[in-house]
């Protein structure tokens, strides 16, 4: 086990009808909020008029910000911190998944830096504070809700670049399941490879030994594993929404990297994939992440047999690692299909042209590797688009 | 799954020579500490002087409270706050396991309380503030080093009583399992026991479904069970102690129980034993932890079975659910007894001579049940303190 520090301050409010308690929460930290939101989902479903009142029946003020789009984008991003210096806001409070949650964290550390925003994000400058943030989570997914990530796109260029910082654990987040009744399938689809690949992102490691978080990583695995199929087949299942939900947030709070450190390289060919072509991050991670364990098994197939035996069942192949690993990426697929998720890049409708492109743009022309389970450079991130087609 | 909130604040700082930062954790709450400790072994391992050198050298004075000891006495409590009120100090930082972190709750929550800080115990008072609270830990065991929880003995009576608050989580914890290898291996043992007992109290709950944390407290389990024999065989091995110390802490943080309503029975029964016969909390749950199973399981099968079959690896009795929760009652039992534990009363020297009194005090004359998995009143309690001779 590495030797780690671990805190995460997120205060999580569960349960039914729970967006009721957010103006209770929001005012500990300001009376005027900035209220962030993506198409008008939020508008349709009638949660935006929930949360005002909320927010108006405990006293606070706020001003809106629609139009987060997946892949969110910069210029969003400092139209709200410009909005929160003018109006003096005190708060971020972002409605949605982690468009909207990361755009809302975006604009908070922006909000009090003299310099330009994107300077985190280029690695160019660390906050020293951020506005509060709360969240009303409706897509179980991006675990941005309790998580120190933000990821945002910047249009010139179409870079897309996560920034970590403790300054970005949001102060609270209210996680009631009833919100994501009204999700298509095929997001919800979407979310669920998002948060098995947050728990496959830690779990490719080669720190050891981890037993108890190798152990804990598999129990949320197997957890939405079970659940998934029974959302896909009745919107309104309560009780599986719960658990990929709270399985959502435990994935990605950084609990289940203490003591190790995880490999992130699939996320970085993911966003890539994203900034070029504009696509979902969990659909694009779908069609990555076999395509990575493919590539990488042989590095450690005891790993993959594990991940195969203890999750997947496979318990056939234990005189062949090799067989073994490969037996539980057939699985991870076969789940992933019976989801309605494409688990090629062909699925998507993406063919080989921009391999050459997005392989230069993940490695910065070649200066840098993504990964640490294994090292991605250009040619490696190449040829592990070409496996995903 | 049922509502919650969760939030755990507790910095954790985990590693090899970890308790070098404890000085400069401690400066961002107070130049001034109580240091707590219980003994003497703190001094002859040396860990009094590392943690004294760091507090000095980060500019902090400290006045010393040693002595605690197992079952931790009111008396000394009062002690210790009245030492923070006549020299002012600022922080209580605890050096040891469960007893002695327990003991600085209480004076953290005592010292600014003008009344009695049995009133808390007594549940006749709620903290409105606690001084801040560092640990440095030294016995995996009680969990008390990110929980909520202390657990005092009133002197007047032998009453045994926990109390949870908010408050209560420490500010800081330091986990170094090299301060583990010198534990003796009965004091290791019992700390396993207490640990899986944490485990099993959550475990037993009629919340359902509660899938994410049922595995969750498997994963946990299923790390321990690996790791102590690993411990008792070699006191030195740090890879070992270091699963044990961190899901000792992930055990009693409360995450495990979100969505859940545990038991808790268990301890309540374990705290008029121990009260009554001063033996080690461990100890005296390694013992009564079978019987209340016993007592317990046909209230639900399945639920024995689940942990039967999931944890011990009982596959062959899916058609006889009372037959796969007895046997793995029975695994438990013969595990415990492999790490050295009595898991009957009389392996402890314990009669039957004091039941009467014990159910007596247990459920306060007759006039409450502990326990929500079962309602355990004086009857109850007779019957299972019986079943653990």
């Amino acid at each position: 086990m590495d030797d780690f520090v671990f805190q995460n301050t997120t205060k999580i409010i569960f349960g039914r009808g729970a967006e009721s308690k957010v103006g209770l929460e929001a005012k500990a930290y300001s009376s005027r909020a900035l209220v962030v939101y993506g198409g008008g989902s939020v508008k349709r479903t009638g949660l935006f008029d929930r949360v005002a009142a909320s927010l108006k029946s405990a006293g606070l003020s706020f001003v809106e910000l629609g139009g987060v789009a997946p892949n969110p984008r910069l210029s969003l991003v400092r139209e709200g911190l410009a909005l929160c210096r003018k109006e003096k806001l005190g708060l971020v409070l972002a409605l949605g998944g982690g468009s909207a949650i990361d755009t809302a964290k975006a604009i908070a550390m922006g909000a009090p830096y003299a310099g330009d925003v994107w300077d985190f994000f280029a690695g160019k400058a660390e906050p020293r504070e951020a506005l509060p943030v709360g969240t009303v989570l409706t897509i179980p997914a991006a675990g941005s809700e309790a998580s120190t990530a933000s990821v945002i796109t910047n249009e010139d260029g179409m870079l897309k670049r996560g920034f970590n910082h403790e300054l970005l654990y949001p102060k609270f987040s209210i996680l009631n399941p009833e919100l994501a009744f009204s999700l298509p399938r095929a997001q919800a689809a979407n979310g669920v490879a998002d948060i098995m690949s947050h728990l496959f992102e830690r779990y490719f490691t080669n720190s050891r030994p981890v037993e108890l978080t190798d152990r804990l990583i598999e129990a949320v695995l197997r957890t939405v594993i079970s659940a998934a199929p029974r959302v896909m087949r009745k919107n309104d299942d309560y009780d599986a929404w719960a658990e990929i939900m709270w399985s959502g947030t435990v994935a990605h709070n950084n609990l289940l990297n203490t003591g190790r450190v995880g490999d992130w390289g699939t996320h970085d060919l993911e966003h890539e994939l994203s900034a070029a072509y504009d696509i979902a991050h969990g659909a694009g991670l779908a069609a990555m992440f076999p395509a990575w364990m493919k590539y990488a098994y042989r590095h450690d197939p005891a790993r993959f047999a594990q991940v195969a035996n203890r999750v997947w069942g496979v318990d056939d192949a234990f005189m062949d690692l090799e067989r073994a690993a490969l037996a539980g990426i057939e699985r991870l697929e076969a789940f992933w299909q019976s989801l309605g998720l494409a688990t090629r890049l062909s699925g998507l409708g993406i063919g080989s042209d921009r391999i050459a492109e997005m392989a230069d743009k993940c490695s910065s022309n070649g200066t840098r590797q993504v990964g640490n389970f294994i090292k991605v450079g250009k040619r490696e991130a190449a040829e592990i688009y070409a496996l995903a087609l």
